[in-house]
């Protein structure tokens, strides 16, 4: 078992420990809640234990079929042992359907069933409002090299083709998501933060009611009923 | 020679009619200057002469440079014959300095040299703001195949190749350029629009002033003479 040792950083959602086995972090899942980069700023009561539990089935179903994750398990309510990686500065978003920023960009109407997956890379920069760039931006910015990149988009449609499935199953549509990875010690790019209703969008197959954080975006309500509900069709226990 | 017929579209900079010969339009530059996507409007004195005949030098230039464009001849002060295209909905912006939207999206302050160069694809609609945009929104939007996405970076490369060279030895730093590709009748990918100082950043080598539409963007003053300049440096006739 390894040992909680000292804060790293804290993130808007997560704080990340080192401890006492070099290549394992601690993650720890907190109640805040931020949207538009910071701008919007609030707590969902339960949300810690929610995502934790929430992005714990996630990683372990993709633990299971191949795709490498920085998931090692699920240590209590809120804290999750991960493996330590250096975070890949892209933001890697996958859509399904067009929602939020890409329905403004393309002029879409949410809800509009893309022909086509989009694969999208934001630069992870708070302070530049996490833009969308293009890979000879990525080359500019030498935030990973051109195979990475390649290998990142593969990684993203493999897991998107999973994550669809799996959601369909629990009746509920993949609208759209954002991925983190990171490279091991040992040079590995593996997927590393969180799945969760903070990072995608789920919308009940039926009814397309919100199942993710739009709802706190959107002064809709309901916040924390919607992320127990996606725990509850994932066959999560209620927290 | 063609006979000019009907107005077919009015743009921001330009109008365009057709001719009495099905695969040849007569294009009209006109003094009119936007920015901003025409939340900034003025007027510049003697730009349409001015950037029919820098257009004119530039893509003579590269049409003996074997890049193919839709430039003919030049008719009059005000007015060129060219090849009829479809024009692909893409405007591609080639980057060797960091300036303009790319600097803020990149957080880089303006002037910095890019160590490679960059290659951006923005969706040509007023409506949406012109933005940026990646290949699977192209796809997604059908504005061009992906062979022919590939073609347009391709020939963007090449003629910033052509461009940088022509203007160093002019005492000019391009900074960078915005193109519009169309497509023939018969099915041919060719260079349309214009490139001149509406469509261009140009700087002094050595004092790095402007000599472009950054000084109507930015009330800089001086703008009619900036164009003027530029003529003469591309040894153009003073119109
Ligand atoms: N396995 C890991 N190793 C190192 N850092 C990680 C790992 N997984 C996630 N992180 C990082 O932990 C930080 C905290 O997460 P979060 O609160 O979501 O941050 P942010 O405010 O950047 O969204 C983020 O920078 C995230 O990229
Ligand atoms: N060879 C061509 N055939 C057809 N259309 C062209 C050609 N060259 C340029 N155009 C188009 O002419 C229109 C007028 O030009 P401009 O005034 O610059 O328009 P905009 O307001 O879109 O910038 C633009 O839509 C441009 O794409
Ligand atoms: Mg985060
Ligand atoms: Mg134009």
């Amino acid at each position: 078992m390894a040992t909680k040792g000292e804060m790293l950083y804290e993130g808007k959602a997560k704080k990340v420990y080192i401890t006492d086995q070099a290549d394992l972090y601690i993650v720890e899942y907190k109640d805040d809640a931020t949207a538009f980069n910071g701008d919007k700023k609030g707590q969902i009561t339960g949300k810690g234990q929610l995502n934790n539990a929430i992005s714990t089935i996630f990683m372990e179903m993709l633990n299971e079929r191949g795709i490498p994750t920085h998931f090692v398990e699920k240590l209590n309510d809120r804290e999750q042992l991960v493996k330590k990686v250096e975070i890949i500065l892209l933001e890697v978003v996958v859509r399904n359907v067009a929602a939020g920023s890409l329905a403004k960009r393309l002029g879409m109407p949410e809800g509009t069933v893309l022909p086509k997956t989009v694969v999208e890379f934001y630069y992870k920069d708070d302070s530049l409002g996490d833009p969308l760039i293009n890979d000879s931006h990525i080359e500019v910015l030498e935030l990973a090299t051109p195979e990475t990149v390649k290998q990142l988009e593969v990684y993203g449609r493999q897991i998107n083709d999973i994550l669809v499935d799996y959601m369909k199953q629990r009746n509920v549509i993949l609208v759209d998501f954002k991925l983190e990875f990171g490279i091991t010690p040992s040079g590995e790019v593996i997927l590393a933060d969180e799945i969760s209703p903070d990072t995608c969008r789920f919308w009940d197959a039926d009814t397309k009611e919100k199942l993710d954080k739009d709802r706190f975006r959107r002064d809709m309500g309901g916040v924390e009923e919607a992320y127990q509900e996606m725990l509850k069709r994932l066959g999560g226990v209620e927290v």
